[in-house]
């Protein structure tokens, strides 16, 4: 049975009614969400909460009338809204709802990201999640799952990040729609782990989780994944699977690097950015986002914000920062990004003309010192 | 003689051209800079350098393609670019630049915050300050002189914003129109005195100096301010003209609290504020605006970041933040703010609508914990 089979208690390929135990939505995606909720129903059932985390504090006045929108529904319907303190999913974790719930409902596209605790999360489109918001409960057909079984251990140099440009690319031709990635024998952190399943979303994967024992059955697809081999890789524009190895594109000049978002700016990954930095100074203009204010707070008593500071770095509040290019470093035309989160397909950052590159943070770190990328090889 | 007198080494009244010591500009007024530069001249005289502090990093593709040009004209004339450290006023001061300088021009109306180390520094449009990069020199009609005299001393809830309020409110009706402010017998400390050159501009003042001894000659006004009377003061949307005793507005309920600018964003403010949010939690959105990366690197060390992140602030990048609701922190529609900037006027911050009230960091920090207008009386 596939680890998706044994939450959902159902065989791939029927469709099921479930109980939702959690769901949540963020300032991006709630508007829509409450225009939907209102057009059918009058109050909430479900167990939810929301984030503001995609464009906080607010940059515009029409950003600042929408949030309010949000504040007042929330507060008719007795909605926990957590303003600034950091990504939705992050903060899910956090927070241990993710922990005590087997099923969970986001108004985001990487609410898969808590697989990594063993919960079916999916993200839904606003009308859905208002129905669950409604009901409590949603469908669900029960998505195949292709297992991901690692094999070896990863070189220092390389990150969770890098395994998933390397599947992502190396899934670019296989049909990932509606099914699951299941990984196994994973030896990552448990930071890293949440990378893992975030980053699924890309290779077009409905969910992922993470299991501790794999048995085989009933699996449509199998990948052997030998970790040992793997070193840094990158992601050109405009595709997450235009995966590469990093020294094919060492060398290309870049004008920016962000070290955070729900793939890569938890603790771990600033602290490895971080130990790159140390003592350095950065040569392009390098900003740093922490997934939640926990992780700034660490970041603050562990020195890890002064080796930023004194890098050159600018450190933002918690939160996705300029990931989806509508605040706090939008990119402008022809300039150039090397970025850890998970998305650069044009436009996605601010100009369509400006070119994203996606890498793990020691990849970013290495990079933004040297004002081009390159490889964290002969680093760390 | 007026300090002014001295410095230019000429009489009120008198146009003189004198040379520039530094000339400085930021992301907000370099576009129409270069503009005028270019139709004119070829290549700057001037000291100059150029401070991304008003809308960094950029939260939309123009401003990212307006930072880009800047960079690419200062690159071409040798000009530094200093982004995201800071604000300007408050980097000309760390720097050392403004010590080394009598005479200083910005593009920026606040520029006069200099006037706290005895340098003449007044704000330009773009075309003068142009023609201060080509040439290196500038006219100047020597300003007559107001003098302000302090008496007493301030009791430990008055801070050098409410004295501002106070005598702004108190000139509302006099023509300070191409005159100076000149204070005497100051006892504020170095980030303070600051604060009461800086916010000077608003009484209309073409720039303001702190002097040492006043000698009472050829000033065409003279105040006696008691310092010792004074209380709390808030400044009323729309105008920092519309001082009253915090008193009269107590009670006022606040969406957003912030604590920063040029204005009150230097280590003095934040620390006072974070004294009385320490140990408490905020009541409404806070949004705290170190001045300089200096400032937030000593806020790091002397563990005021964990007191307002324990508080449930949010602490931003190093700049102007939401002062010119550009970005960070705008306002939406008829939300309330109560804010330590120098501006209230309507649409400042963002909504037409929305009220911005003006205020001291330590009525800011104790009205957020309250989540009305508050006196800090009690609390201190």
């Amino acid at each position: 049975m596939t680890l998706v089979e044994e939450i959902l208690d159902a065989k791939a390929g029927e469709v099921v009614i479930r109980n939702v135990d959690l769901v949540y939505a963020h300032d991006g995606t709630m508007p829509l969400i409450i225009e939907a909720f209102n057009k059918v129903f009058n109050s909430v059932k479900a167990r939810a909460y929301v984030f503001f985390d995609h464009v906080y504090p607010a940059p515009t006045v029409k950003v600042a009338n929408l949030q309010k929108e949000i504040r007042e529904f929330a507060r008719r319907h007795g909605i926990p809204v957590v303003e600034g303190k950091g990504i939705s999913h992050q903060l899910v974790v956090e927070m241990g709802l993710a922990e005590k719930s087997r099923i969970v409902v986001g108004g985001d596209s990487h609410t898969p990201t808590l697989g990594a605790l063993g919960v079916f999360a999916v993200g839904m489109g606003a009308t859905d999640v208002a129905v669950v918001l409604g009901l409590g409960k949603t469908w669900l057909r029960v998505p195949e799952s292709v297992a991901v079984i690692f094999e070896g251990k990863p070189s220092r140099t390389t990150m969770a990040a890098d395994v998933m440009i390397r599947l992502i690319t190396s899934l670019r031709n296989y049909d990932m729609n509606y099914k699951a990635l299941e990984f196994f024998n994973v030896p990552f952190t448990a930071d890293e782990r949440l990378t893992l399943t975030n980053f699924s979303v890309e290779a077009n994967a409905k969910t992922a989780l993470i299991g501790e024992e794999y048995d085989g059955r009933n699996y449509i697809k199998e990948i052997s994944f030998e970790l040992s081999s793997l070193g840094p890789m990158v992601a050109k524009p405009f595709s997450p699977a235009n995966g590469v190895e990093v020294e094919k594109v060492e060398g290309t000049k870049i004008d920016q690097v962000f070290i955070g978002s729900c793939t890569n700016g938890r603790f771990e990954h600033i602290k490895r950015a971080a130990e790159i930095l140390k003592g350095e100074e950065v040569a392009v203009r390098t900003i740093i986002g922490p997934a939640s204010v926990n992780v700034y707070k660490r970041m603050v008593r562990e020195g890890i914000v002064d080796i930023l500071l004194d890098a050159g770095a600018t450190i933002l509040p918690p939160g996705c920062g300029p990931c989806l290019g509508r605040h706090m470093g939008v990119l402008g035309d022809k300039e150039v990004v090397l970025s850890t989160t998970n998305r650069n397909f044009r436009g996605r950052m601010g100009s369509p003309t400006a070119e994203i590159y996606l890498a793990s943070p020691l990849t970013a770190a290495v990079s933004a010192l040297y004002g081009e990328i390159t490889s964290p090889g002969g680093e760390v």
